[in-house]
């Protein structure tokens, strides 16, 4: 344990997403993913604050990297963690999901970190329980934390989220990465576009006040940050895909389109990558150009710092 | 953690059902359990008193509720707990049990709860380990943390055990939650019923001292406790069900026929709970009359006391 | 607790194989394992050298027994444990097998236990980590800690590795047990021999100096420890198998046959065992004469010693 780090109040109870987030709430986040980056690098990655509280993970769709980034970060925090990983199948929807948030929320958890294929599912398991809970990727609505450590990766690579342009590629429309990306980065004035394939044109896209592009070359030219997105094979049903090459040829990102964006753009994916579909293969493992690794790292901080804050 | 308790001691070195327990054994678990009620309302649950013990759960059925009610316990009270999660298909029966157990017993663990689909599992495994084990559930013979929890949650509501009328209801062929708490009720000097439709019969109804009724509104007349069991269709195989809105009209429990029982008769049922057709919905969430968000809390209290009571 | 050790330092950074060790490294391991087996034996069995340090169990193969032997070692010893268990399904091979080696790397664990069905996939993984890993059984390659609990049963049984003469006998085609059991016994100047049925002949035996045998009584006559190997029938495919009765009356251990062994041979199987096929039913519970349970103890004190030794 290197120091004491004074843990922060946000404006909300749960952790839906960033749309209900205040400036002031996600710069707190920000700044205390700080203090636990650096604790993870320490050999005693042990920060105890939630000592005896029991922290469940409530998984409806499979997840490996997010739940066990959300298990190390309650684990390090010395909470007591029990992993639910339920099959959407499993369970009927509507009243189980109900009989679920129940059944745990009397089991006086302190904090449910929840994953639902379905929008809002978070919302109605959080009006059950009297605990907080956070929403860990729902449906095609919001992922915060995802959002919150891609913008402290930004951050941490000495970027100002401030006025840089961003572009948000590949399938839009499935994508609640981009969501809680477009509105975390419009909170902090970035210049936000979505670029994608006519294929993958998001249905509520009169939503969001951001530039749109067709064309991935045009799309990332002089942009500061490109932030590809994984094709959500799961949530993608009788649609017509192009093949992977014929994708990749369009809407991969690759060493000679990037040299249309800045000169020191950053790449970020939010993984697992479909390496040679969005993107080439050697650029994801290029440490100069790819912060993709970095994003997990930082993604443990990031659920430390919300744990910490979140937890009453 | 709040204050010290007093761990007590009781008559039997294993949990394998309430027929093995006195009266005053159960006395004792009840008392024990009211204590880690409270602490599990605290901030910090952690009341360690089993640092660095190992418990394995075992679980030869799947069961959600269970598995994680024991964990929740065991990981509160400081222990070390390993999930082992096995599908009744996965191991062959008869020597592999043995062998599993001979593998588990090596590791040295303090105790081990065991889930099993069939009779006196529980035991048989417990004949070749040296530590205490827990029956979490077992074929249709016992369940016997499940009817200390609803003699729990009886008297934490304010009532007591003795010459209270307990209707037992629903499907009493393959319910090992009643067994369990018929002979706990028995001990404990309540009047018991066995409320079923014919199709539930139990086949060893002769072994049990009991008023049957095969019609629901007459079996919980005047009770002062009504028990509704879940329906296992996982131990039903053959047998031809009606169908559910016709089980639910004539066995499923409602607001108009709840009338027929005491005014301030307590509704109890195990979960998970099958809506409209064991019980109605609205009913079910009434917490005016039905206790089965607190029987989920009460368990994890209950599991903690025994927990605490069987390691030594 | 029952006292303090000195945490010895050891020739590799990492654990793949028993071919990488010197008789030094082994005789460290199997003296510091010796202090775990009684730290396993007290109530308290925590000894928490490794607070705050994450270690993951990657398993790519279903492995109930290590996993769980790993699984108690390292939380015995204060660590925070994560277990991955991943079928070899659902992940494709080659890139993904680097990307989820990037993404747990990145999460800053500070060791990562492997089991793959890939001979050389545990090097492959840590070329990509910074943190060391242990080899917790590969393909058709070695299984390290499998050879060290075998050697540490044998010299807690006052048996001296040197000059003693080990049959392994079985399945030598595709064990891996066999091959760090190998390597292990020549460092230490044990005679070793190979048993096999025809079928069952080693590919690769000309990289092994043993005496071979294709007959079980003339293959262990004499012996000082015959060690008998588990069918791997999940890696056997094409090949035609003899049956279950035919296989026992040839290559199953029995009382008989053991006669032919030295009167105090002992009889070592790393399980999970096939009874009645590979041995003796009632011979493989006769703790005069098969150590097979304490293979299983002294695996945790193993595994603890390799943990403590390897976390920097």
């Amino acid at each position: 344990m290197i120091e004491k780090v004074n843990i922060p109040e946000i404006s909300q109870k749960h952790l839906h997403g960033i749309k209900d987030l205040t400036v002031d709430d996600i710069n707190k986040i920000l700044e205390l993913s700080n203090f636990f980056k650096l604790n993870n690098r320490e050999k005693d990655k042990n920060y105890p604050i939630l000592k005896g509280r029991t922290i469940i993970n409530l998984f409806f769709e499979p997840s490996t990297r997010t739940l066990i980034s959300f298990e190390i970060a309650a684990k390090r925090l010395g909470a007591d963690v029990i992993n639910m990983n339920i099959e959407g199948s499993s369970l009927r929807k509507g009243e189980s999901l109900q009989d679920t948030a129940n059944t745990l929320g009397a089991m006086n958890p302190d904090l449910v970190v929840i994953r639902h294929g379905i929008d809002n599912a978070t919302k109605q398991i959080s009006e059950i329980l009297s605990c907080p809970v956070i929403n860990a990727g729902e449906g095609i609505n919001e992922h915060p934390t995802q959002a919150l450590l891609d913008a402290y990766t930004i951050i941490n690579n000495e970027r100002n989220l401030e006025n840089i342009t961003v572009a948000i590629c590949g399938d839009l429309e499935h994508s609640r990465v981009a969501r809680s990306n477009y509105y975390l980065l419009k909170k902090m004035k970035s210049n936000v576009r979505f670029v994608y394939p006519e294929f993958f044109k998001p249905k509520d896209l009169d939503k969001y006040d951001v530039e749109t592009f067709t064309n991935l070359e045009k799309g990332i030219t002089d942009a500061d940050i490109v932030m590809m997105l994984r094709i959500q094979n799961e949530r993608i049903s009788d649609m017509k895909l192009p093949s992977k090459e014929s994708y990749f040829e369009k809407f991969g990102l690759t060493y000679k389109k990037l040299k249309l964006a800045k000169p020191d753009a950053l790449v970020l994916h939010p993984g697992p990558i479909n390496r040679n579909v969005e993107i080439e293969d050697s650029l994801a493992d290029d440490i100069d150009k790819s912060v993709i690794n970095e994003q997990v790292e930082n993604g443990v901080a990031v659920r430390m710092a919300c744990l910490s804050i979140m937890v009453k």
